[in-house]
């Protein structure tokens, strides 16, 4: 039984950026992390192995996409998620909350939950705010987040209002559902609570305080940074974390490029996801130190340079940009696997570094000179 | 300078089995062989680092597909084939010959060389056997093939006798462009001579044996299995082996299964390649010491067991047949990745097998017990 699981170890000075860990059964993280997405028990185009080999300590998967496709009850007669990826170190699972609002056929949200139609074949089922939680448990994944409605920007602030006040409703009776099967379950599970109420300042502070009330394990940043002008995020990002515990992990959900991860770090934020080392991967830009290297560019026909000279993966040390581009411009699936394998070792040496400088307090000098280096042209 | 390329250290007593090796700069290639075929500089979803992991020796790409991209000049520039793709073991350049033939637009073959449109791009280009040398020798291979005319099955005796005085004219035209460049050149590389003539023992026999005359390092036998009845090439294959020289290593082009593999060893063939481990790891096919397994079959949608129990190969260590249908149950890239893995594995433990099998007298016993696996229904 874990007492302890997330602790503060070093508080940077100068800003809200701060150096922890999670503790859980399957290990511990330390933070500020980047979870590699797995969305179908998989980071597309990479094996288990790879992503430990990458230094992930977590990674992430869907419970909507792996509840369709190969179903809650295979994975758990397997053994549970771990064991089907051959993934032990810690997983969070998404509920799947926006995949239902943004993939789903014909969907019909009510008090109860969400009635829609499979991405994949149309089959109709219904979500409900336990259904989650019971998927989410059978999955056994050790952090897990409750269904949500998820509202698009721009939105109405009634509409978003409305929405709001269904997510925290759905949020009490997850817990509710969490703390019953915490009580039988064979795994020890967290449960985030996620704030969401869109563009409005007051909506994501009622959210958040309604949540806080709720006492989660740890609090998720939903639907922001999907659009909206870049000052409304910021503003947003802080007045939701005004209002959450210091003593809880922060979690802002499919952030992001490097230079927006380091700025909510800054703000106080612990834990990301994001597909973008992977999506970036397949189609062959590369993210480096000196920022995106796009790996077609006739430029690197006959470039004998690594994509990143201050990279130490296998990629780096073994393969020139003309080999990548090579491998690109005769569609092997080599070369978006290669890059995937580079943009994801990438994300966990920028957090590591990121780490370390709060560590020694010199965060600001860090963020200072990977921006820099990022922005620079001389790739 | 290596003076001993080909060595057979042992010789089967109730066949015509031979285990040994083959020397070379990049190193050392125990034979019988199997070569994993990486025609773009790449085996098809596989890193150089799981080839080696994989335990192969030596690996196969094609100078025609090379030549069209990204180019000779370029990988020449960029420190040759091995460097390139990060393979530092022996490697064999197929001419691709047969690729000018089945891949190519418009095709003129005249005594000079073959005039063709590239696939990719409609471009003209002419091989000549002086210029494919060339290409391979800027390559920088080290076991290379010459340009020679590829029939069809089937094809009448006239176009077979015809395209086989093409391919011997050639092949003298070959060795005399290859003596000269290995006057100068950077690496040390052996040509083989490709034994064709179709169907027809008579014109195999005078094949063989003209070009025994002009003395390769060793001989290819091309043209053989591709659709004539087996009784056919097994008379075909005997009959070419009987004129070839016992102390030069002997190359089947293109095989194949591992039945077929083994009766060509039994034969005393030393080197194969295929695409089969790859084309079927793609497409969700393992081959296992049981037999083929369809990993999509929906009969291991919750079945926990791996590809293959008699498989050490980090995929049936780590994975089931459910995880690996359900890769190919949502097209993610790793179900071809990792079923491609376990097959080029299995391939290479196959031929090891074979190898200790010979050296301890024992083939007959190995070849009996494997078909009886390999046949039997129990996956």
């Amino acid at each position: 039984m874990i007492k302890s699981f997330f602790k503060i170890k070093n508080q940077c000075l100068k800003s809200n950026a701060r150096r922890g860990r999670l503790k859980t059964e399957a290990g511990i993280v330390n933070t500020p992390c980047f979870m590699p997405v797995g969305t179908q028990a998989t980071v597309k185009t990479l094996s288990s192995e790879d992503i430990l080999s990458a230094k992930a300590e977590i990674l992430l998967a869907n419970a909507y996409h792996l509840y369709l496709r190969p179903g809650t009850r295979i994975i758990k007669k397997l053994g549970g998620l771990h064991k089907f990826m051959n993934w032990h170190k810690p997983i969070l699972t998404d509920s799947g909350g926006y995949q239902v609002f943004s993939l789903a056929g014909l969907k019909k949200v009510s008090d109860e939950g969400v009635r829609f139609q499979s991405h994949i074949d149309g089959s109709y089922h219904m979500l409900t705010p336990e259904k989650v939680i019971e998927i989410e448990s059978d999955l056994g994944a050790d952090i897990i987040m409750p269904l949500d409605v998820c509202a698009h920007y721009p939105v109405s602030r009634d509409y978003a209002e409305v929405s709001l006040e269904r997510t925290t409703v759905w949020a009490k009776r997850s817990k509710k559902e969490f703390k019953k099967r915490q009580k039988t379950g064979k795994y020890q599970q967290f449960l985030f609570g996620i704030v969401q109420g869109a563009t409005f300042p007051e909506l994501r502070k009622k959210a958040a305080q309604e949540l806080v009330n709720l006492d989660f394990d740890g609090y998720s940043i939903g639907g922001l940074m999907v659009g909206e002008p870049t000052k409304l995020s910021h503003d947003i990002l802080k007045t939701t974390l005004d209002n959450l515990p210091k003593d809880k992990p922060r979690y802002f959900m499919g952030l992001g490029t490097p230079l927006d991860i380091l700025e909510a770090i800054k703000s106080g934020v612990d834990m990301f996801d994001c597909v973008m080392p992977t999506r970036y991967g397949r189609n062959g830009t590369a993210l480096t130190s000196r920022g995106k290297v796009v790996v077609r560019n006739g430029a690197y026909k006959e470039e004998n340079k690594s994509l990143d000279k201050n990279c130490g993966c296998f990629v780096c040390k073994n393969y020139s940009r003309a080999y990548l581009r090579h491998l690109f411009n005769t569609s092997e699936i080599l070369g978006p696997r290669l890059v995937s394998y580079h943009n994801t070792y990438f994300y966990q040496e920028f957090t590591l570094k990121v780490r370390q400088a709060i560590e020694n307090n010199q965060f600001e000098k860090f963020e200072k000179s990977f921006k820099k280096a990022y922005n620079s042209k001389n790739r």
